[in-house]
């Protein structure tokens, strides 16, 4: 596998563009389009909210059909749910819109949205961003980083990756871009991803990879608990490389799924970091428990814990709030048995040895806890199972974006 | 039932004190006494969290049992949670030393401790500490209060109620005290509160009564979705008010329970409403539910929501989160059929009708959501059951307080 330049648009056939529609912001650009020369197989998987917004519950009837796509229409400013039928309508016309203007398959056109709950999308806007749309779309780099500029809302940083790996003699790329930043607790994926490849892949192999690898990355990132009623993955594979098919079971789709892998944990780990005022990405791995599953809940308690989160906005070593955090997790384990250390680029400490402190330097501890990529390891010493997962800091900054969010 | 003045020394026989050992605070009491002349019967409630404080075991095993306890020896600053060996010996000494100074069987001697998770707890100060309670404690309201004030930790109230209700011919009191106001998300309840009567009544009937009321009260509120170490409940009744005994299926047991109830309702909200940083109290009222258990889920799921609380703060009406946060809930309805509405002492606006946006004026809403107690009320529209949690906004305050806690 190999790390490359680029995003959606790094993969062959894939094209795409911004514009500035003014749905909600100004001066700034704010939809997107993925195109494809040929039609694409598409995986998806989508929020596990009861409330879901209207292009959630359009995408997943097209990734649930044998229906391909061609074009995945986004923008960002208002989300389009609890719009009723109306909000439903509204996709059904930006889907018809974009099939007239590009000469494609309507049926077949996804469509995101992210961003203000319970307004109405302006649809006259959207048709008219379409058009630039469709004018504007290329297949270079750096028109797939001002797609990945277009779909952000608070977040930072425009969030892309693109690698290559060989399937058989034959290279295959796979690209992707994505947005957070608030609303961001995983369960599928609190936010919008959209990953593009050339691989010539069967529709159950791509469903597949994508399935089981949003579980160990997007789903394993928080910023705040609170899982979005728009949170979409889409994996579209046009078939372009000129691999032989990939399949299930082979070393091939063996190669693929590291590769995709790859893709979703840099993009997962991108929005962590980039959380609604995150001045630091927190990984918090658990190691030597008896299960990936008992590993996954305890890891994931942490980064999801207010106080943890605070206190690591503080650079406090205030490792009580971590062994509590995995202690209501639901997760059973020994605490008396935990030993805890704390990495960073500024050095590794323990912290705790068999569930209580050591005799550890405050001052080494926050130095590491200073750095802006922080890891807290907890050691079960039970098993040999573990996890992962990302999140961010709590600081002020998160609740200056969130008590105003509207205005 | 009669609400009256006072806390946990309204009910007969009850005697208590405050003293500013040193524990960790400086120039303030940290340590507090509940005594009963007569020996009483106790139940209990204590943290589900796996990683329990050393006083949680202690106090389990006497509420367990058929042991009657005569005091309660509190200290706030340090936790004794992650204390190992060491944390159960000095709960032990505490309960010597106690029994020693106030001539009482130390097998009943209940301990509560708050604050820093990890340290250990310095045993000399408790020590003479409880030379100083024993040598202070009195029966009158004051000293009540004063205990009151010993427990806080970053509580900026003092939280203290007291009601008389008749059994029979008889008036009997309950009366409690509690603090907060951080790793406030119980379940049990992430608090100390003590609660003394002088009902003559079974132990049976006693926990039964305390049970399930925590879940309708301590278990339903939320600062911060951090379930702690150190939760506790504990109901003290000496017997003293001379009623006949109250036995459970009886009215006399209904009025116990309803005054428990206002006892316990009332430390609750005072504990959300003082959250650590919080500028209002968040009550989120679900009506017109199937069941009760699917109120209580979805009440509970909208005032843990970092989202939601941010916008309170911000006095802004963002519905959609509310929505949105019952919708990840877990538990299930018909989003397309709710009603939204926040009521405060400035006024009711309804927000939502069946699932979208009323023609609501904005500046209604903020003014409604700008005072000290905001309610939002969501109708399922489904059935008869209703379930009321509370919590409290999330501001620069939260983060001041926990990012550099330990200093």
């Amino acid at each position: 596998m190999k790390i490359i330049e680029g995003g959606v648009t790094a993969a062959k056939g894939f094209e795409a563009a911004a514009t500035a529609a003014g749905i909600k912001y100004q001066g700034r650009t704010d939809m997107a389009i993925i195109y494809s020369e040929k039609p694409c197989k598409v995986a998806g998987t989508f929020t596990t909210n009861v409330v879901k917004a209207a292009p959630v519950k359009w995408d997943r009837q097209i990734v649930e059909s044998k229906q391909k796509s061609q074009a995945v229409i986004v923008n960002s400013g208002i989300a389009n749910a609890c719009t009723g039928e109306e909000g439903m309508k509204y996709c059904e016309e930006t889907a018809k819109e974009a099939g007239k203007v590009l000469g494609i398959d309507e049926k077949g056109v996804l469509v995101g949205s992210t961003g203000v709950i319970g307004m109405q999308i302006p649809i006259d806007k959207i048709k008219a961003g379409i058009t630039e749309l469709a004018k504007g779309k290329k297949a270079d780099l750096a028109s797939g980083t001002e797609a990945a500029k277009a779909i952000m809302t608070t977040d930072t940083k425009k969030k892309e990756v693109a690698v290559t790996f060989m399937a058989g003699d034959t290279e295959v790329t796979i690209g992707g871009m994505a947005k957070g930043s608030g609303m961001i607790h995983p369960n599928m994926c609190t936010m919008l991803a959209f990953i593009t490849t050339d691989a010539k892949i069967s529709k159950k192999a791509l469903q597949a990879a994508m399935s089981s690898d949003v579980e160990d990355t997007y789903n394993m990132i928080s910023v705040d608990g609170d899982t979005s009623t728009n949170d979409t993955a889409l994996l579209l594979a046009n078939g372009m490389a000129g691999n032989e098919k990939i399949k299930e079971g082979t070393p091939e789709f063996d190669a693929f799924k590291e590769a995709l892998h790859y893709v979703n944990e840099t993009l997962a780990k991108a929005m962590a970091g980039d959380g609604e005022g995150a001045t630091a990405l927190f990984e918090v791995k658990v190691v030597g428990a008896q299960t990936k599953e008992q590993a996954k809940v305890l890891a994931k308690s942490v980064v999801c814990s207010n106080l943890t989160k605070a206190a690591i906005a503080g650079h406090d070593a205030n490792w009580g709030r971590i062994l509590c955090a995995m202690g209501y997790s639901g997760a059973q384990f020994d605490p008396e048995q935990v030993d805890l250390f704390f990495e960073s680029c500024a050095g590794k400490l323990q912290i705790i040895a068999n569930g209580t402190a050591t005799d550890y330097s405050e001052e080494k501890a926050t130095e590491i806890l200073s750095q802006e990529k922080v890891t807290a390891i907890a050691d079960l010493k039970a098993g040999d199972a573990e996890a992962t997962a990302w999140g961010c800091d709590l600081t002020h900054g998160y609740i200056d974006i969130n008590a105003d969010y509207r205005s």
